[in-house]
């Protein structure tokens, strides 16, 4: 079940994990080259399925934390890249067998592979939550009691951090203004789990996924087929949108990019909402997919998928929903990642425009 | 030349304290109740000179860090004070042998006295200051080239982290920030020291002259003497300005507590402009004391020195300044702590109302 990363297969790996990405994670292009770079100097990278990792084994995720219109400014170096898994390591006192992402997403699916390059390490093939959101304690991790910390972090000058705190939600909230402190973009480190912590926890198979997606798009438009259709038959998902972007405000505030974009067709208008990656779309005023099921822009003819720090005006795109992991729609989950903690007031809406049936468990019924 | 601190030393060591603490420091009365606390659970604290430190010791200081403000509100717990100093020894991965005051101020001075009692450790004579200023990087081992990082901080909901930085101003910018997040108030610990690097850099007997300060207001209310007259004596200071406070400005911002306050006498009008201490004074719009030199409060009769967050409507107060260590005075100093770095366009004047004859290596003569 295990498999090589090799630098040709950057580019299928990194478009992929953008569409799943649902807008987040940073532009896939400028995180595959740091991966490509990585696998040139320090060799092809293994990436072993879930059931493969020993139980006793030692996972680290590494992600950048911060505002992607910042990120692809300012690309770490792989220096920058495992400074904060070697002091997270020496904080633990253990030596680190494999890395993980945190979260399938531009550059947050290259930069792990770009690290466990350079580390010499296997990568997991998985992640913490099957798409990308937009803060650290956002993964399914967090759901099954494993610490965020002691969690380290980085910046180009060369601060590191590391920190251990009393929940997941304090280790985003520290993180957070150092993150903001040290230029909006941080290197991290963190999540530590045992193999079959990580087998319980993680989203299985991501990586495949995501080059299989990737992969997809490439194939359908050497085929002259149609790339969105063939997009949205792996992700068993809908598409539910397609017009031209006429209007996008975007802002970058307390270490998030944040903005809507409204994209109309003849008939009627999408609003679409993000916080770093896509959150809310809305038809007419109405809500018809929300977090935590996933909201995906494709550019219109070619299905390259668009973040969200890409949005511009004029683009022809088409949106898609596709679930989420099933986890996702717990009480529990939901309190953590549907609409309400993003600040809108709207009930969760699953992909295929129905409403979730789980009750909040912040406001459950009497 | 070693001396031992009991409880009942407390009361006049913090009231020197907050004597050389300029306004800042926070309350000496709380943090002496802390220190009291800590004495009398584990035992008293044996003092040791400068001198008697050895080569090889392992010297770190202890503060809190945050706006005065709140630091009176929520006075740490002994775990907390000490929990800096756990994670900082474990990072190092070497057993501390003294405790040092970073600064001279109220809570500050006695904070370090809890934490020597409740580690069973010798405090240092002397601090990194002289004095109390607002930031941490402001103490003379950075003028000296000693790292604050590895800086432990902690906060009493059980968050710990520990900086490396490339920088003692990445330091504080990073602590800082994380210090606002975590409620404007965490306990520190960083500038680790050998023995011969703090004989070098710190400011030699000043929980003496703290004491002395203390106690010496106290006799000369005793003695039915002038205790603020006694104060100017001891700090070879002189007493500037008599008069009423009659409009107090504050603000708790970015970690700080900001403001001015005006005292008038018949014929003139003080303004005191403070950043968690007092930072400058000007009679009648005209600069006359200006840090690095000491802004000192004290109540018109009884000597009590006055926190920056005690000062009040109404209250008769007399001013002395007295004059700071002469290494504040140097070009690098002045740009580090001088009233330009503090955005306060004028130059610095020594205590004694004569203008800083250096320049400032920021702006030298060509």
């Amino acid at each position: 079940m295990s498999w090589t990363i090799s630098a040709d297969l950057i580019p299928g790996l990194a478009r992929g994990a953008a569409v799943l990405g649902t807008g987040g994670g940073g532009d896939p292009y400028i995180g595959g080259l740091l991966a490509a770079q990585a696998l040139r100097l320090h060799g092809d990278v293994t990436v072993v399925s879930l059931q493969e990792v020993p139980d006793d084994a030692l996972v680290l995720t590494v992600a950048m934390m911060g505002a992607p219109t910042v990120m692809v400014e300012k690309l770490p170096s792989l220096d920058e890249v495992i400074a904060p898994v070697h002091a997270l390591s020496a904080s633990l006192g253990r030596a680190v067998t494999h890395i993980a992402c945190a979260e399938v997403g531009g550059v947050n699916s290259t930069i792990p592979i770009a690290a466990a390059a350079a580390l010499g390490l296997p990568l997991v093939d998985g992640d913490g939550m099957g798409r990308a959101f937009p803060e650290l304690q956002m993964v399914l991790p967090t759901l099954y009691g494993i610490n965020a910390s002691p969690l380290a972090f980085s910046d180009e000058k060369g601060n590191v951090g590391v920190l251990n705190t009393v929940s997941n939600g304090w280790t985003e909230r520290i993180a957070r203004v150092a993150c903001v402190e040290m230029g909006c973009s941080v290197m991290i480190s963190g999540f530590a789990m045992s193999g079959s912590q990580a087998r319980e926890a993680l989203v299985a198979d991501s990586l495949s996924l995501s080059y299989e997606i990737g992969s997809g798009i490439e194939a359908a438009r050497e085929a002259k087929t149609d790339p969105v259709a063939e997009t949205v038959r792996l992700l068993g998902g809908r598409e539910f949108f397609a017009g031209k972007i006429v209007d996008v405000h975007r802002a970058t505030t307390t270490g998030f990019a944040r903005g809507r974009a409204r994209i109309t067709a003849d008939d009627a208008t999408l609003e679409l909402l993000f916080q770093n990656e896509n959150l809310i779309a809305e038809i007419d005023g109405h809500p018809v997919v929300t977090t935590p099921d996933l909201i995906i822009v494709l550019e219109h003819d070619s299905g390259e998928p668009i973040t969200t720090e890409g949005l511009r005006y004029g683009q022809r795109v088409r949106v898609i929903s596709a679930p989420s992991d099933e986890r996702w729609h717990s009480a529990e989950a939901l309190d953590m990642v549907g609409p309400g903690y993003f600040g809108y007031d709207t009930a969760a809406y699953r992909f295929d425009g129905s409403v979730e049936a789980v009750e909040s468990s912040g406001e459950s019924a009497a």
